[in-house]
C-alpha cells in the first residue's frame, strides 16, 4: 500500500473527532469504536494496555468531572502501510486544576474504509 | 512478522545511542545511518522533510554550540511488523538557554538484524 496523500486531513480529523468524544462524558465509550481487541496497544503514563477491553478500563477508570483537551500542536506523518502517525501535544484541563502539557502519539491504520488506532501513547509532561 | 518481544530494550538502547550521537558534536553526523534516503520521514517542529540527505542537512543546519537531550521518560512499543514505535520525553539544553521540554517519537523498522528510523517527529513544548 501507498503513502496517503490525505495523511494531514486524516490525522487532524481523527485527533478532533477523538477528544470531541473523550472529553464528552455522555460520549466517551464511544472513543472503544477507535481501538480494536487484538491490534491495539495503549501507554498510559507508562502503562501498558492491550487491546479494547482493558484500554476502555483505563479509561473509564480515570477520576475527574471535568476534562478538556486543548490542542496546541498536530504532526501527522503518512505510514508507508497507508496508515498515519499522529502526535499532538495539547493542554490537558481537568477539573480545577491548572493545566498540565500532555503529549500523545497515535498510529492509525487502515482498515474497511477506515482507520483503527493499533498505537496509543499518552504521557504528562510535567514541568521541573 | 510477529511483535518482537524485546521492544522495551530496543528502544531504550535506540534512544541512548540515537542522543549519544546528536549530542557529541564530533560524531552527530553519524545519526545520518538510522535513516534512509527511501523511507525515511521526519518532523521537526512541523517542518516536513523526507529522506536522510534533507533530514541531515536540517539537523546540520541547528544552530548551537552545545546541546544535551536529558530522558525524563521513554515509551516503547512493538510494532505488528516487527519494529517499535518509541515516544521520548526529555528535557532539552542548548548553549546556555534554560532547558526545554521536548517530545520526540521515533518508528524503528526492522531491516537487516538492525533497525531504520522510519518516522522521526519532535516538538518542543513551550510552556504556557
Amino acid at each position: 500500500m501507498a503513502l496517503n496523500p490525505n495523511y494531514e486531513q486524516i490525522g487532524k480529523t481523527f485527533v478532533q473527532q477523538y477528544y470531541a468524544l473523550f472529553d464528552d462524558p455522555t460520549q466517551r465509550s464511544n472513543v472503544a469504536n477507535f481501538y480494536t481487541e487484538q491490534k491495539s496497544l495503549m501507554s498510559f503514563e507508562g502503562n501498558q494496555l492491550m487491546g479494547r477491553t482493558k484500554i476502555m478500563e483505563k479509561i473509564q477508570s480515570l477520576t475527574f468531572q471535568k476534562i478538556q483537551h486543548i490542542i496546541t500542536a498536530i504532526d501527522a506523518q503518512p505510514t508507508f502501510d497507508g496508515g498515519v502517525l499522529v502526535s499532538v501535544l495539547g493542554q490537558l484541563k481537568t477539573d480545577d486544576d491548572p493545566p498540565h502539557t500532555f503529549n500523545q502519539v497515535f498510529v492509525l491504520k487502515p482498515a474497511n474504509d477506515s482507520f483503527y488506532v493499533e498505537h496509543d501513547c499518552f504521557r504528562l509532561s510535567l514541568h521541573v
